[in-house]
């Protein structure tokens, strides 16, 4: 095994998913059966060079929104194309043109270069799309299942779910192999607090692990759906490298996750950092955070994504001893 | 009542659905509560100019697709917008980019269109969009329900599907008051035999009824999902007139219709013309065929639009009659 050389190309590279997905491929050299020998890297700013990587690295700042950056990029017949590019739903509500510009355009742009690049000569790669939970709006069911119907309630949900309808109709077409997979709330992301209404699911665990305050502006009972950085590179590695016959048309998954309440949460950091770290979680109900959680995804049935091999986290424990690892160094 | 002048706009009014529509408001003169003062229809080619009415006729041979038309024919700020135009099934099967380049970006233009017409001064149209059933996509459910997920299996119902979802965020955003509506299959159909694969459906029954022979070319087992083009135009007109407030978000409706069986559809055309109007039904099987129908939806469950007074014929015997009325000028 291993006789292949594979060019991957990461659109969205300087992303945290980006980023982790990156780190992980230099770590392994490898995908499924081959031998990395091109990683490029594509992001709007330059996305940082990985270190220890024993084949070519391209770096490239780039706009797929922007007519003619994706077929050059597309040129080089990638045999795996990760496209994680996206503005965020808060940005994407404030700002309508780009957020259909950036997640949109951008995507269509992608996928149209792949299936031009495809007339000049045979070319069919994986791509694999990360799409969101926010395709789906409330109200719906406690959990949402396999063939729950999209009706996201913001643009960027909306951009998202016509993301992936393309997706499937292009891979339909031959045009390429697609699958997109819909992430969880990423938890616990590392980096700094941030400004994301969701960003107090990581917050209050993160901050306290290291000794820092947290608010938290939601009650204890919120239920939310959670997957670790760890297990959101491997959904997209299993994407890049499972069979995709088994999926038929069907080519969007609803990824598994965690369902837990912010007092699971709270409960599991007390397991793993003791009664110290709870302390630092201060309580400061935010009515508009409140009114916003409150029209959030609790829970999914995600029986298909599964049965085909995709796994999460199954305790708020596990997720923050990944985290503990990953990010802070501590075997625990 | 009736105080109100309205200008009303349909785009695709070329096409047999439009054609109808433009029928049946020429002879009401009013729509709701208000009498009509302008007409304007758009298509491709330069549509039928109405005998009877009242008010001003407007006729343009404009393609929305085209970057700018859909900024002049909205600049005339039109109270309603009926958006019925599209390539169908196959033609945007077998011309990709055309498929994509009308059914989508011409609705994406016309709602930007819109959008951009209200940044000028404040401007909120009621816009009613013509879906498909062809958003859905094999395998499903005996009965597709109100909150089935949309799978599309063709590059048409993939348009549609992503027209539906940026007529939903449009509505969301406050840009127009939009609402979508998935038609059944429209039976029976005006007109001369089609080559479109659904065709049969319209033949059968149609032919026979002025004493032509017609093809089946499949069983008479196949159960498939109708309405005669007399209700279609009442789910257009219910569609521009009633409350969207009760739709939430969720702007998007299957429309009711009639599930039957070919079995079905033959027995009412025997009730209503007799042993020698079946006669004229010529049994050829046609294998391409057969496979297509089979992934075609075959019933739904309708209770939402049927709970917001949408409503179609219960029986093949009144699809019939409709359309005898209608088309031949007999009354049953």
């Amino acid at each position: 095994m291993g006789g292949k050389n594979m060019h991957i190309l990461i659109i969205g590279a300087a992303g945290m998913v980006g980023r982790k997905l990156t780190e992980r491929l230099v770590a392994d050299g490898r995908l499924g059966d081959a031998e990395l020998s091109v990683l490029t890297l594509v992001d709007v700013i330059d996305p940082p060079v990985p270190d220890g990587f024993a084949g070519e690295v391209r770096t490239v700042a780039a706009d797929v929104s922007s007519p003619g950056e994706a077929g050059s990029l597309i040129a080089s017949r990638p045999d795996v194309v990760f496209h994680l590019a996206a503005i965020v739903s808060g940005e994407a509500e404030a700002d309508f043109d780009k957020g259909y510009r950036i997640n949109l355009d951008g995507t269509r742009f992608l996928f149209d270069a792949i299936r031009l690049e495809g007339v000049k000569a045979p070319y069919k790669p994986r791509v694999v799309f990360s799409s969101s939970i926010a395709v789906f709006g409330a109200p719906f069911p406690e959990k949402i299942g396999d063939e729950f119907f999209l009706t996201p309630l913001t643009s960027y949900g909306t951009q998202k779910a016509m993301g992936e309808l393309l997706l499937a109709d292009y891979s339909r077409r031959g045009f390429f192999d697609g699958i997109g997979i819909r992430l969880p709330t990423i938890c616990i992301r590392p980096g700094k607090p941030n400004k994301a209404a969701s960003g107090f699911f990581s917050n209050i665990l993160r901050e306290p692990l290291v000794g820092q305050e947290a608010v938290l502006p939601v009650g204890e009972d919120v239920r939310h759906w959670h997957a670790s950085p760890r297990s959101a590179v491997g959904f997209l590695l299993r994407a890049a490298t499972m069979d995709l016959e088994p999926l038929g048309w069907r080519r969007n998954l609803s990824m598994p996750g965690l369902s837990a309440t912010v007092g699971e949460q709270i409960e599991a950091l007390r397991k793993v950092a003791g009664d110290k770290a709870v302390k630092l979680i201060r309580h400061e109900p935010d009515p508009f955070i409140i009114k916003m959680v409150g029209g959030w995804a609790r829970d999914f049935d995600t029986g298909r994504a599964e049965s085909l091999g995709f796994q999460a986290e199954k305790s708020f424990e596990e997720i923050i001893r990944a985290h503990m690892e990953d990010e802070l160094g501590r075997e625990v």
